[in-house]
């Protein structure tokens, strides 16, 4: 592919003034961007380029925090339970908090919210005092468990904290403020303004994010230092004046447990009552309005508005029914998967979708392995990212690429920048072929079932990494580059829009979880409005533990449709059905798929396509004239990859030998018909062959490892 | 060991007489009995034997049955689901069900307890009617699902179904029929009567056993056959006249649904609700009213009255309260395993305690692989069996063993029957032993809390190999052969009795089962009064899902105590205590314990003896003066029941290295105080060597493979 430029953001380094300049030149940057930590020199300001500049808006003020230490943001907390002696107890409320990033809010109007719980009945106990950092419960029965939930203000911000611990930096922890308060407020108002008018070389302005980060709690113990961490969970937004404006608002008063929920939280993985959703709509309806403002002080100035779609992100919901009211112009992600780069591709408010790749430019990654030092290897790094995102990037047009981090460390791995120069040239290639138009499809339209539908479209709530497990953060990965249009829709998507645009349900999880979609299940109208759409010809794919639900005479509620359900135990002297395997030639050879749960067929008329031992991992159900696919779990790969397609294909009632379809698992092709471009690539890291069946004939064509091909046809 | 004689009853065979004499010589027999299809000829009655005869009392009555079709017996069924399509749907009502097995119930005072249940929303339907074997539901809503639950007469025995079935017989079919009519109660009664006048020789009476089969469901499906099999069910016991009776008894009416439970039925390895406990008391009382009847009716004879522990054993109950009112003299168990012999021995109300011994002198064993024919290896079965049997009678007398089938079979397999003789000996010489007293046990006293409590002492309902994967089985099997007083008590037992004659409780099963104990977890007294007694130096110990209820939280009720609780889903977003594994001697090299579910440290302080890759598999914790130990999974084995013992010891504050164990796993022995005698006993298949502490000093011996020696102290 030739030299092209733009759409490509660099990471300046002062003291690197003509590396910064040579790499821009190399990489076909058009915009040079600060990181966290690093300041642009005057050389590098007035070379011509766009300049990004990065503010995180909640922190940076301790100044003023150390000031205004009431203003600082909140989060309920619950204490592990102690188990009472005698007829009084004592509970040491920070004993297993890490007391560098939590303060006890001892105020009266806090403790307003503190509830203590007899755990062992679930009851509140309302005869106890607080002094010095000590609950004492009085009147409890001996042999009891009891817990208090308080308020503590959160005295060190979470990903300084983190970069801090991890890097043993020694200076001062930052503190968040909470622009809850009016006083904060006009204080950040005022602050951006004289930003604004001190940056006046910046033309970008990224916010990072917003207001509120995602919840992450630290305990006191090294060997469980992680107690809790959900990237899209809203428990940091609390406040005892958040919970008043909600009261007013809603009309009813939140409660601590409303929070705490027993200590399981509220994790975005599983469903919630509507309380929660409530509060959602309540903390996003603020990040909003203030948002907008300090959005409409940057354009006042000229500049754009970005905002980067990770950290403090809370409330900021790109993929809301309110994220057009920010005016941002533009919306960031880091990505290390495809799911994340149609997560970005997908916001079509924003007039830019810029991705950052990895690695980013740090001596060490993920988890502390080197990158850029001696033992790293950025460049496979970098090779196997963009292996992942590359094919999200044919299916769905992003604006820019970029990187991040500390250019200087790129020195000694020349074959890096290399890569990266091809990989811009790529980009900028593939997003000219989206300019001219949609790329091919394959007929069948594909849903995605979740508790959250759209607002968590094309994620589980954080990274690959952090949740590898999940059957359906592997399906999205996978869906992230097939030739599909693909949407995500809730239970109330289904019963008030019916299913007539889509040929294929999916629902994915385990049972309980936001994914399989829990309690939604109970509704009828849910099970029936699928059961006729299936019988008049849809295909329902169930992985792991689709609709399930307790209580009924099947722990799968479609198992009429999928032919299969799961005993939970009850079955223990219930027989099974014995099968014989019969791939249909949908389940590619070397498919591993791992048989999670005790499932059986309900039907002998089921189909099992895989198993694994006694097992079936893949079976296919006719219902009326439709389908059921059951897959036991999944996790995505070249080979798993082609299996769901095939099954997806299959279910729909469409062949698998199709056109713009490659027929080597390990390359994939994508066809722009207003341009006439093919673009195949290799997955594998070995040199690959594939015939693609065109309108122009069959196409073969050979690319070495990771490449990218471009056929005209 | 010497040649004695006694306590051994053979399967004598007609046309083989000198071979019954002579084997009788040779194992030392002092009863003769036939077995199922065989009478003894009168060279063999006369021979100067006890004489046994089995009968059984509900089938072999076919001539009355065909004459009384209507006093049959009858189940419950429940058909599959069937998705309406329109306003109204057909449900075939015998389409799943094998029709050589049910026949449709069409009274009037069968079809009163029909109902038919929209599935979809679990509601009854009342507008249907029925009509050549098919239920027509009207006014249903299309797309849900509808099932009829029915009462079918079982027109053949379920035992001689299975044999029939399995031998493919070319006879009739026998059926069974119900003693609840009172035209049935008069015809059993005079056919005992005239038996007993007709077989003046037989010196016992061995009923297989009284009246209701344990549950045994068979599907119209070749690849579904065995559609429900539970041997402890009561759900083969159902008529209308006994529903009536019920609730005149009981002042209130059972539904079908009672039984049915949305197609679940009450398998025996889940909880239950009152209203079957009182249907089991109900049929317990019949059982044992007209049984007695039965056995005075022997007695008046001068026979004696056992009964088989088998088959149609339901509502015989021999650890129920009321066994002892049906006046029998001997209670006849076969056995595969140690559990099994402590299953007998336990039924302290009967004089005589006898075990039938495997392998059964048929040509084939279980799941028809050969026994004494070509390819057969009995006296390695024999051996294996006997292995699993012996350190149970170590631990608890037995009276009397025995064999069952056809004699003529040994012939060519003289060394079965040489061992048969070294078994029959060593049973009379540790029978002599039982005889001068209580042998040794440690100080831990071990009780088993379960929901079924003593009613299921020394059984998870059923034979081993029908539910291996069910931890209780094999803790119990492990305890059947240990050096401790184990009893077995209810969640009532604990409330109203405390727990002050235990020194050990153990809780082991999966989460909702009878033997986790389910929603009696949810009682606060159960949780505060185990925690108190373990905190005043109780030792409680956890299976795979010990204390597990939804609800609370920790899914582990007893959390507190054993330090570890499980992650259901909800705890996705949750850290967890990194842990380092440290042995403290308890857990023996090779023990291998799967890791089965997400179990979590809720305290830094809980020690982690064992791990399976990262899920902790044996954890131990203080709680006041006691300790809580977790076990993730338990299997019997030589290593994994040492590991057991030395878990029992150290949580009780014992120390492993005690007198009278031996110090090679691959070995036991009991020590009997009175008498002392110190048996050694080695379980494995290779010579070993094991040493004892006694009272007089050490004592070493070497053991050939599966060998017994016998040292006086």
């Amino acid at each position: 592919m030739g030299k092209t430029k733009g759409g490509f953001t660099l990471p300046g380094e002062s003291g690197y003034e003509k590396l910064t300049l040579e790499m821009a030149e190399k990489w076909g940057a058009d915009v040079i961007r600060d990181s966290d930590g690093t300041e642009l020199s005057p050389e590098i300001i007035n070379a011509g380029y766009g300049i990004y500049s990065t503010i995180c808006i909640i922190r940076d003020h301790n100044e003023w925090a150390k000031q205004n230490t009431d203003k600082l943001q909140q989060s309920f907390l619950m204490t592990n339970p102690v188990v009472a002696e005698s007829d009084s107890v004592k509970i040491d409320l920070m004993k297993d908090f890490f007391n560098e990033q939590f303060k006890i809010n001892e105020s009266d109007e806090s403790k307003a919210y503190w509830q203590v719980f007899d755990r062992t009945t679930n009851e509140e106990v309302k005869d106890w005092t607080y002094e010095n950092g000590v609950v004492t419960v009085n009147g409890v029965t001996p042999w009891h468990k009891y817990t208090v939930n308080f308020l503590a203000y959160r005295i060190w911000e979470e990903i300084s904290m983190y970069n801090h611990t991890t890097n043993n930096w020694d200076k001062e922890h930052l503190m968040q403020i909470d622009p809850r308060y009016p006083e904060t407020q006009q204080y950040m108002l005022d602050w951006m303004k004289n930003w604004c008018e001190t940056h006046p070389a910046t033309t970008v302005v990224r916010f990072t994010s917003m207001f509120y980060n995602f919840v992450w709690i630290w305990g006191s113990n090294e060997r469980n230092r992680d107690l809790f961490s959900d990237w899209a969970s809203y428990d940091f937004t609390v406040s005892p004046l958040a919970l008043k404006e909600f009261e007013k608002k809603y009309g009813y008063a939140l409660t601590s447990e409303d929070f705490i929920n027993k200590g399981e939280l509220h994790a975005t993985h599983m469903t919630c009552d509507k309380k929660k959703l409530d509060w959602m709509e309540f903390i996003n309806d603020f990040v909003v309005d203030f948002g907008k403002k300090l959005v409409d002080l940057v354009h006042t100035y000229g500049k754009k508005a970005y905002v980067f779609y990770d950290d403090s992100w809370v409330g900021v919901e790109p993929w809301g029914k309110r994220f057009k009211d920010f005016g941002f112009d533009g919306l960031i992600k880091c990505v290390f998967n495809g799911f994340e780069a149609r997560l970005c591709a997908g916001v079509d408010v924003v007039e830019t979708h810029e991705i950052r790749l990895h690695p980013y430019l740090f001596p060490v990654g993920l988890g502390g392995a080197p990158t850029f030092m001696e033992g790293g290897n950025p460049t496979l790094e970098a090779k196997g990212y963009w292996k992942n995102v590359r094919r999200a990037l044919l299916r769905a047009p992003i604006d820019r690429i970029g990187l991040g981090g500390y250019l200087s460390l790129t020195l000694p791995f020349p074959d890096f920048n290399d890569y990266i120069e091809k990989i811009a040239d790529e980009f900028r290639e593939i997003k000219e072929f989206h300019k001219a138009g949609k790329p091919y499809v394959l007929k069948p339209r594909v849903a995605v079932l979740t508790f959250w539908g759209s607002l968590r479209s094309w994620t589980c709530a954080g990274h690959y990494h952090e949740h590898p497990e999940l059957d359906l953060i592997n399906i999205i990965e996978a869906l992230s580059g097939m030739p599909f249009d693909v949407e995500f829709i809730s239970f109330d998507d289904l019963k008030n829009k019916g299913l007539d645009n889509y040929d294929v349900v999916i629902n994915a999880g385990f049972a309980g979880s936001a994914w399989s979609g829990g309690e939604q299940w109970k509704d009828e109208k849910v099970v029936s409005l699928l059961t006729e759409w299936v019988n008049n010809g849809g295909a329902f794919i169930g992985v792991n533990e689709p609709s399930a639900t307790d209580g009924y005479d099947t722990f799968f509620r479609m198992s009429h449709v999928l032919g299969v359900s799961e005993d939970t135990g009850a079955r223990i002297c219930h027989g099974k059905y014995s099968f014989d395997v019969e791939n249909n030639g949908a389940v590619v050879d070397g498919t591993v798929l791992a048989g999670k749960n005790k499932v059986y067929l309900v039907d002998g008329e089921t189909k099992v396509l895989a198993a694994d031992g006694d097992m079936p991992t893949v079976t296919t159900h006719k219902f009326g004239k439709g389908t059921g696919v059951y897959m036991s779990s999944f996790k995505h790969g070249e080979v798993n990859n082609r299996t769901l397609l095939n099954l997806i294909l299959t279910a729909a009632g469409e062949s698998t030998d199709q056109k713009y379809l490659t027929d080597n698992v390990n390359t994939e092709c994508c066809y722009y018909p207003e341009g006439k471009q093919l673009v195949v690539i290799n997955n594998a890291d070995t040199e690959q062959t594939a015939t693609v069946k065109t309108d122009a004939g069959d196409k073969t064509v050979t690319l070495s490892a990771f490449d990218t091909q471009i056929v005209q046809l």
